[in-house]
This record gives structure tokens, C-alpha cells and sequence, in this order.
């Protein structure tokens, strides 16, 4: 993987000015390759990316011919895109991350088919030895009410005892790996008398929270889709960790769009028919019971929940 | 899982008759709901279909007007779609499987972004102990010559310790996620003392050789890209093994088109611009050397390797 | 184009009936074929599917290993996934629709893109003389207000006008394209002296009020994606036209999945982070002005609608 | 519309330079937001973009690990990459385009589906009276032998009569929706006496050689892939001539993936199992007629055009 390497070719890039004619993002500028850590060994770090806040307001006056030009303009163009979900005009700006994350996590990721993937091989090249494990405070217990979700943090020696348990078998899984390679990462051959299994067959003695990297690129639309559903608290906490830096690059990136998206896609709601219908009803002063509109407890209690009941 | 009570409601399934007006595929019908088996414990069931050979000429004629009628036209038709690349005829046909495959191989395979996929969730549900081990003949030395390739199969003893030591850390690695756990496959609580660690982080323990189990959903036309990459000789071994399962299936569905695949897409070669010309050359009977063209010993070896030389 | 004989054929298929171990919508079968007449010369005809409301639960199954049985349970459950928007079990079905419509509606139809589509050709073969022309009630004023929308019907004479400039344009169009081509739509030679122009430049002089036809192919999340857009108040009539009629092609086809469909996306609301606190905020008695909370006129307007304030 | 206005924004943004930290393209830079003309009133114009060679480069490292660093060692990673069809390192550059084209060639390339595309909405503004006529040399007779190919250029008087025909239509279909819209493409009403019908309906009387223009934004890889089905003799001039100029676009952006794409893609050919069999008898000095291996008369002569037979 020789990341070491790559780090200091990095280096030189970083240092590196072009004159453009492109627009840029001074926000991304700032943080344009640099490493922004996530859970203990993962990394979001912006490659390269394409238009800003201006892209889209340029791409909607393609289409609606619209003129406005002061800033206050612009954000108010913004927030009547996102509204009234016209997504064309944010499919013009593009991003493209470099992404170090637990295999379990990439395989949750990789389900956002809108996007261009270049993951490292590990039929062709060695995987280092580097696995995730869970601080103390992200250790919880499965929910009993909930069968995807979490219930409290375990505790004392008992929390030990499973980190040692992880621990010990992430160690044990890659030690074999070694064994079966019978060359180290950099390609040393171990043992001269014996033959290394092949790479691709190898790998499968892995388990799922070993990192692995790629290059993820996506458009502006398709990354706030991303971010609305893995920034959300139904996602699973190792992948909103990711979603969490990418909310800051977001808002780095397009600050008008940072601004709308936060105003209407992260903590806006959605109400069906019938909920729409309680909500009408209470304002006009009619208090009827949920059941009456034939809406379930289970179904009334997530309604509550969104409107602060 | 419960597998074995899903496959009890699949025997009904599979005695019931309906009568339909749609197009059906004979072949198609006599293996539907069957577990075709691939590798030591994965299978591809055909789980549901639209079209056949007949669906695509019919498409083709709404963009051609076309208004051939007999079998053999129908042939020449489908030959001639596929060998001008018209793809469209063919995205009108799509099939629907059911495959149990190791995480190794889904995570080659899901590469393939048009298709609709669901799969088992081991957030949700726990995950069966079955992994993948290769048999003797796919336990393969890493080639020297090309990086993501296998040489000679392992012999001997050494090949029985490398299995022994796969088995052992699978074995191993899911003995720790029941005790994360604390409850079996079925549900029940191992030990009412401890808090089983939520599903989401136990199944990280788990190996890439473990298997998983998903719907997979395509069109005809990305069906056969899917099978020209993945049953070609560079796929590694595993996948290849489910690329040749579904060759066979694409024979039952629609036969005239697996004959065209076949001649126009499995077996055919292309030759760049140079090989071409050298082709060419050759066949007027002047006989250069590659390295006058400019093409390199490498990339001759590739084009003599497809002219049979 | 020759729909007759197309249309002939047609009828020999409807009467066939095959034996199928595959799902079937009853719904579906009922109506396989037909066309079912949008606006003036237009239809939508299913071609064929896949999949039914059980496919849905069955494929939600494979995820969430979910063992409801009962009908009311399985309408629960596929409540549960639109209301969740889990919608890869919705992506486990596929219909395949024959649509005649006029090209600026396949115009705006195209823009959606996960679909498979297999067009007429007016390269390769001539379009028939069938143009669009709007009826009296849909002959609308240029809406002042909004710059996409409509106002007031045409009265009168004028309407009148109206339709005579439209219907005079078009067959003079098509009066020149059939000069042009020197042949009619059966490929006889017009007039032996002259040799017609390329069709596929012929075809340039129809205007967009012309029919085209083709194959579409969507799985049905997409199908209800398309629905929702399309069947909204915002989109323009003639292409509404056509989604009201997959409504009762969806009702049809998957009865459950259409009566969660009206529930929680068709008929439902989205309310935005300001929004959804000035509701919070009413239904706790506390009566702010929408300025309070920053938001402008335009936008608290669209939410008082919503509200049916 | 306002083009002019928007074109002296333009003149504006060119000469403004910002410092990034992105990579650049020296050769992109130099033609960036210069409309490239086509056709009597089209054009290409690069907006925005991301990445070059070296980008393709760098990314293939993540996959393979490949650390070479001289230019003649990027040139043969590139070759190799496009000859093997590792397609992902070229969708890790992007590209957004600002086109202006006939109607009936936008609804050739809208098929293209992997890409991003915001068009000028002829609901929401008015079109201007832009169409396109063909000029004297590509005014070509429909051909007798292929059903979408073009034969001898039209000569003399009879050529000229097509124009005009086809002149007179276009600019009579302007008349009468200028007519109906009751305003100019400034906004000014024509007549305050009569209502203007809605822009969405007046539309529909424009003829498919009208102009529309879009933005367009696709990855690298769909780029070329755009361009060997787009710059192909059997597509249809109007659209070649857009694929021409976009050639050249390539060339300026990524001169060593242009090379390759000339190499490896525009000018090889694909023989099918059947072809490639008489290929290697013919070199091994075996002369069988075609036939005897089942080709048809039809096929042979596509086989030996390839082959400069």
C-alpha cells in the first residue's frame, strides 16, 4: 500500500498553486488533501472537486433563465432548488474523496450505485494491518425493541473482555494471512521454501472490520443523498462517523447549499396523509385520537416524536 | 436465516400453476425456485423473469419496423443486434435471482452498479455459520509473473495445513460472534447474565469467507456484461465459478441470444488499431516485426495469444 | 410503423394463455395489451411484468428475515418500507409499458433515467401523420403568476384560432416531410422522377406535437418516482395525462403498494426544518408570525397550503 | 434566453485566474468557456472539469498499487488500463459542457443516460429562432441499401428547393408561435388585447431542428464512450460533427488517454468467434470460403471491410 509514500508525494501537491479559469471553492482550497480522521484508523480527505454555490446558480439560470446576481439572491435561488427539489442544478458540481474505512462499512457504502468507485485490490496488492475497533463509549448492546439498533454501552470488565475478544481474533485472522502470503507488505518473501497462497485467495481470511480504501466520486445531489440518509441517527454509528466529515466538507464546499440542505432535507420531516390530516385537525382545534383516523400506535408514536409530542 | 423453512414455502411455490398472458421462457420455467450449487455451500435460484427471445425481436421491431417471422429470422436478427452492440432490444428482458455467495465474492460482484440488490442484513438478523473453503484444485500458489493471478495448485501437506488453518480461524472467528452475541441463529439467549453485544458490531468479527445471501435483479443486456467480465479467464476463480452457473441459466431463458453471446461476445477478440494493422500486413502477406508497428513484446504476446500464434 | 398489423398480432396474443410457476398480478393480467387511450391519439399499454405485492414482501424478507404471513400483516409490512423509504424490496418488481405520446412529453419522460427504453427510429423508418392537439378545457393562457404554469382556458373564437394555427402547422409539416421523404408511410415511391431526401433528415421538419412510441421498462420504486413527479399538480398536463393513467395501472397491479403509495408519498407533505417548528410551535398554542422565524411570504404561503390554512 | 448577456458574464470570467491546489489541464485552460461552433448555429463549450491524465494515474495506484512515475511509463499504464477496460481510473475525471444543439440530435444524445444534464426549459422561457439547416454537402438522398444511411448529396435546383421548403416550415412555425405566445423572447407583449397561450403549449408547434441547449457533465469514461458510438460512421452526421469537435476537446484535455482512445477504442476492430477462426487459418495460410464456416455473404463483407479485404 506504501501509504507513506503516497503521504509525501501528497505533501509536494499540497504546496502546489495553478492558475485557473475554473471557479473555485476557497472553503475546499483549505482542506483540499488533507486527512480528516474518522473512528480509529479511517480518513475522508477531498481529492479533487468541481463548481461551487455559483455552478448551481449558474446551471438553474440554463434552465429557468433566471438573472438574480446579488448574494442574497443566490441563497434564496438555493433554498427555492432544494424546496421544490429541482436536483438538476446540484448534479452539476462534483466532488471526489479519498476514503479509508472498515470493510463492513464500505459494504454499506458501495449500496449508493450513483457513483464512481476505485477501490485497492486485494487480489492484486497486500492489505495492511490495521482493524477497526470500538472506543468504550461506542460498545453497546443489541436493542431489544429494535433489531437493527443499539441499545446501552457495556460495561466494566465485561466491555474489556470483549475489545481483548475482538482484538485478539483481528490479530490472530491477519497473522494467518501473513503466514499464507508468506511475504510481508512489502513484497519480502518470508520463507524461501515455501510457496505464498495466491493474494486473491488469501484476503478471505480477513474479517469485515479490516480497513480498505478507494476513491468515492460522486455529484453534489447524489452526495447529499448520501449524507441524508448516513447522517441520519437510523444509520449504524461507524458509517454516520463518516457522514459527520462530510457534513463539514459540505459546508466548506457550498455554504448557500450547506445552509438549504440542513433547512430542508436534514431537519425538515415528512407527514403522510393521515398524519398531514391530525396535524390540520389539531390546528383547527379538533383533538381526535390517532385511531380514529385508523393510524397505528406504532405508527402515531413516530408522528409524535417528529412533532415534539 | 431460517433457510429451511424459506425453502419448504419454496416446494409449494414451485408445484403451483398460474395462467398468465405474458411471454414465458420453457427453459426458464423447468429451473425456477431450483438452488443451482456453486462452490461448497452458495447456489443461484432463478427467482422470477420477464421475456425471452421473443421479447427482444418484438422490441427491435418497434425501433425497426422489422417484420421477420420465422425462427431462423428471428436468429439472424438477434445475431445482428448483438453484433452492432444495439443493446436496448435486450434491457427489455430482465431476470431476478437468488444467490448465496461469500462476502469476497459480493463485493466483486456488486461492482456491477445496474441491477437491483437486496441483501440479507447482519445488522438485523445473525448470519449462518457457513464459510467458504476452496477445494484442493483451487488452492492456488500466487503467480510471479502477474500480480491478481494464481499459479500451481498447493500439494500435499502443505496444502491440508493451509485449509486446516482457514478452517480453524473461521471456526474461531464464529465462535466469538455467538459469544458476542449471546444468542444463537434461532434467537434464544445463551447466558439470561450477559448483555449480547449489538448484531451491527458482533458480525465484524466475521471473515470475508463467510457466506451472505442476496436478490439480485437485472436486464439481459447488463446480465451478459456481467458474465463477458466475470466468465472470462481473468475473474478470480469464486466468481467465475457463479458466472458459469448463470451462462447455463442464460441458455435456458433465451437460447437464441446465448448463441449470439457467444459468437459475438464470449468467444470473440478485439484488436486495436496497430494489431489491426499488423493483421492486415500479414494477411497480404508482408511480415514485419511488432516492434516496427511500435507495439510492444508485452502487448504481442496478448494479440499473437488471441491470433493462436 | 404499420400498427395494424402490429396491432393484429397483438390480439393472437391476448388470447393465449401459457402455464407460468412465476408470481402473477391478477390485476395485471386483466388489462395485459390493451391500450388504455391518453390524451387525443396516445396510450399506455402493458407489456409485460414482474413481480406482484407478495414479490415485495418476500424480497423484504430476504433482508429482515420477516415471517408475516397474514394479509394484513404483509400490507403492515409494506407500509413499514414506504414509510421508512426502504425501497430496495419496491426495485424487486419491473413492469414494461408501450407508450405512444408526443415527443416534448417523451421529451420531459427521458429526463428520467433509470429506466430502459427502446425507441421508434425516424432514421430508420417514417412517422405516421398523428399529431397532438390539446382540447377546448386544456387550452390554457400563459399564467402571469408563474412562469411554467397555466391560467385561464382560451375562450371563444380565438380558442378556435388557436387550434386552426396549430392543425395548420402540423399538416403543413407533415405535407413537407412527405415531399421530402418522396414516399408514404408504406415505403411506396411518391414520385419515380425523385430521389427523397435522407429520412433521418426529413424527420427534422415534424414538430414536437408529432407522436413517437416506445418501450419503457422500470422497476417499480422508479415507477412510483416517476408517478410521483408526474402526477403532481407542477407537471405540465399532457404528460399528467399519463401518469393518472399508471396510477390505475399500478392499482392494478399491486394494490397494497398503491394504497401505501397514496399514503405516505402521494398525498403526504414535507415540511422544513422552520416549518416543522412553526407547527411545534402552534400546536403548543404559541401563535408567532412566520416572519418571526425568518421565513418569507412566498414560502410560508406554500406551507399554509399544505396546512390547508 | 439573453445569450448575449450571457456571453459578455462570460468574457468576464475568462480572464479572471484564481490559484488552486487542484491538478490542472494546461490544454483545457486554454479553450475553457470558448464556444467551440458546430453546425450553422450550435456550439461546444467546456464549463468546468476535473482531473487529466495524471489523475487517471493516480487513481489506478489505489487499485493496483503501480508506482511508476515517468510520463512513458503513465503513457503504457494509460494503454494498458484502456486495453484491458479497466474502466473506473477514467470515470475519476469529469467533464461539464455547455451545448447548443438541434432538438432531434438532443434527443439522440439524451440516451446517453450516465451523465448529468440541465436543459433549457421551453416550459419556462422562449425559444429563440435558432434552426438548423443543413448545408449544401450534407444534404443527402435517403439510401436504398441501409434504411438509416444517407446516399449521393442532392444536386442542382432540386437541392435548393429542400432548403427552401424546409426554410419556409421552420420559419413558419416561429410565426405562429411567436403569435401564440403573444410576446417576443424579451417578455414584451405583442398585443394587450389578446392573451398569450401558455409557453408550455405553444411550444409544441416548434419543429425538432430548433435549437435547445443544455449543460452536460459526465465522467471520462461515458465521455468516450459517447464519442465511439457518436464519432462512428454509422452514426448520423449532425451528431458526428458534435462528436467531431468533442474529439478535439479530448485531445486538449488528456492528450495520453486521447492517444490510447485512438489506439484501443476509435480505430481497432472486434471480430466475433466465427471471424477470428477464419482470421487465424487465413495466417496460417488456410483459405476457406466464409461460408464454409457458416458466415453469411452479409457478415463476411462487415468482416472484410475490417480487414481492408
Amino acid at each position: 500500500m506504501d501509504l507513506n509514500r503516497y503521504q509525501s508525494e501528497l505533501e509536494d501537491v499540497k504546496q502546489t498553486r495553478h492558475a485557473t479559469k475554473r471557479v473555485i471553492s476557497e472553503g475546499l482550497e483549505e482542506i483540499l488533501y488533507e486527512p480528516l480522521p474518522v473512528l480509529d484508523h479511517g480518513f475522508v480527505r477531498v481529492v479533487d472537486y468541481m463548481g461551487d454555490d455559483a455552478a448551481i446558480v449558474q446551471a438553474a439560470r440554463v434552465s429557468y433563465g433566471k438573472g438574480t446576481k446579488k448574494v442574497n439572491q443566490d441563497q434564496g435561488l438555493i433554498n427555492y432548488l432544494m424546496r421544490h427539489r429541482h436536483t438538476t442544478p446540484f448534479e452539476m458540481c462534483e466532488i471526489k474523496l479519498h476514503v479509508k474505512l472498515p470493510i463492513f462499512v464500505a459494504r454499506q457504502w458501495i449500496r449508493h450505485r450513483t457513483a464512481n468507485v476505485n477501490e485497492y485490490s486485494a487480489r492484486y496488492s497486500i492489505l495492511d494491518k490495521e482493524f477497526y475497533l470500538p472506543n468504550h463509549e461506542n460498545l453497546a448492546a443489541q436493542s431489544q425493541s429494535n433489531r437493527q439498533g443499539r441499545d446501552a454501552v457495556l460495561q466494566g470488565p465485561y466491555a474489556d473482555q470483549v475489545l481483548d475478544m475482538l482484538k485478539r481474533d483481528s490479530e490472530q485472522v491477519y497473522s494467518t494471512y501473513e503466514y499464507l502470503l508468506n511475504e510481508d507488505s512489502e513484497g519480502n518473501v518470508l520463507d524461501e521454501e515455501r510457496q505464498g497462497l495466491a493474494r486473491e485467495l488469501a484476503r478471505m481470511n480477513l474479517s469485515v472490520n479490516y480497513y480498505t480504501q478507494w476513491y468515492w466520486k460522486v455529484d453534489l445531489h447524489n452526495f447529499m443523498r448520501f449524507l441524508s440518509l448516513r447522517a441520519d441517527a437510523h444509520a449504524q454509528y461507524e458509517i454516520r462517523a463518516y457522514a459527520d466529515v462530510m457534513l463539514k466538507v459540505l459546508e466548506k464546499w457550498a455554504p448557500m447549499t450547506y445552509k438549504a440542505f440542513e433547512e430542508y432535507q436534514m431537519h425538515g420531516a415528512y407527514f403522510s396523509k393521515t398524519a398531514l390530516q391530525i396535524i390540520q385537525d389539531r390546528l383547527q382545534g379538533a383533538m381526535k385520537e390517532p385511531k380514529e383516523y385508523g393510524m397505528s400506535a406504532r405508527e402515531w408514536a413516530e408522528v409524535a416524536a417528529k412533532l415534539g409530542l
